[in-house]
């Protein structure tokens, strides 16, 4: 007698369910923005913001289910996702014990555009500083994959993640600026970066109205520890 | 009609189960060990090294699952775990398919005879490289711990917490020369780590044999960002 998993809830309600959720950052307009979808929650018979994610599956491995939940809901497919943390609160779900695994990405906002996936509908690119109310723990999880990226910021080049092809310096310090919520010194900014050897200058530059023209840098090598403030 | 978790095993092999698993790290004679248990596995009918750990109850947060089984296996408690990574492949279990969320800690061998979690049965502390055969992938999660240990060395103040109330800032640098298994340059170690201004002269001092006696510290404050090297 094998059960379906339905029955199972039905009969066991302390069984336990494990989910991933996926937590996509970008930057546009100065802004550092997380990626949301409207769902209906059959839990709470409600329609709300929450992170892409889902159930999953008996043999599928965890990041694989973070991938196929988010190309799935999102569009957004072959991002590195990084594991962020496993949040497992017994009261997190009103009807089921569900564990979820979290993962993060940065993602430049050009790819947003190359590969649509701003058009999709029922997905939204908010503000971290303005956020929707959300489904369950999802802004606790925004909230410490937020933490994480400044974290990171300062010990790694994870900042480049959010970059495009080519880019300025001057660009480079913005991304770092919004995501640390300050302003850098950009004398030390520009040695740092250049002296950690993980850009190289594309020959090319970029013309901006009445400015100086600005090189074109591209990232090299993903560099062991740059240490930026 | 309620169903057990063993008559839901038998009837539903795909079923999700979630467990806790510990590495518990100490310095020992100039080697960075970590805590084993003998244990009889049920699912593969012998007995094995493994870390500590065990199923989460259906309403027990993650974090007391791991404090539980650390406590009950290992008579260890009370101690500040971090979450690690969850590990989720699907064939990492014969029988189940079995999530673990990891979870390690650091602690003073002095604690360890403290505490007598020395004498506990069935339990051993292992250089980690040389560690015995070990159950499922047990191995993998101590190499990840070691490789976050090491990583975290490098730019914050987690090595204190190996050490014990007072200590020489020599006895520091061989806790961290043992985890990052390289010489460290003495003058440039001591110069850091007194700038960071984290430790405070006890006032003793600790005479060993011949040499000249020691100046004792205490670790005052977490800090924000130790770049050691």
């Amino acid at each position: 007698m094998t059960k379906t998993l339905t029955e199972l809830r039905a009969t066991a309600p302390w069984l336990l369910h494990v989910s991933t959720d996926i937590v996509i950052f970008t930057i546009r307009e100065g802004e550092l923005r997380v990626l949301l979808r409207r769902r209906y929650s059959e839990a709470m018979s409600v329609t709300c913001w929450a992170l892409p994610g889902g159930y999953l599956g008996p043999v599928e491995p965890l990041e694989q289910c973070a991938q196929r939940t988010l190309a799935h809901q999102t569009g957004i497919d072959d991002v590195y996702l990084e594991q962020l943390y496993t949040f497992g609160r017994p009261d997190r779900h009103p009807k089921s014990r569900v564990i979820t695994v979290a993962y993060f990405a940065l993602i430049p906002w050009e790819r947003v555009c190359a590969e649509s996936a701003e058009g999709v509908p029922h997905i939204a690119w908010r503000h971290v500083d303005a956020l929707p109310d959300l489904y369950l723990d999802h802004a606790e999880i925004i909230d410490q994959a937020r933490q994480r990226l400044v974290s990171k910021l300062q010990y790694s080049t994870i900042g480049f993640e959010f970059m495009p092809e080519q880019f300025t310096l001057g660009e480079l310090q913005c991304v770092y600026e919004t995501i640390l919520g300050e302003p850098l010194d950009k004398r030390n900014f520009r040695k740092k970066v250049l002296a950690f050897g993980c850009v190289e200058d594309t020959g090319e530059q970029r013309r901006n109205g009445s400015h100086r023209p600005a090189r074109l840098y591209r990232y090299t090598a993903p560099g062991e520890v740059l240490y930026i403030k």
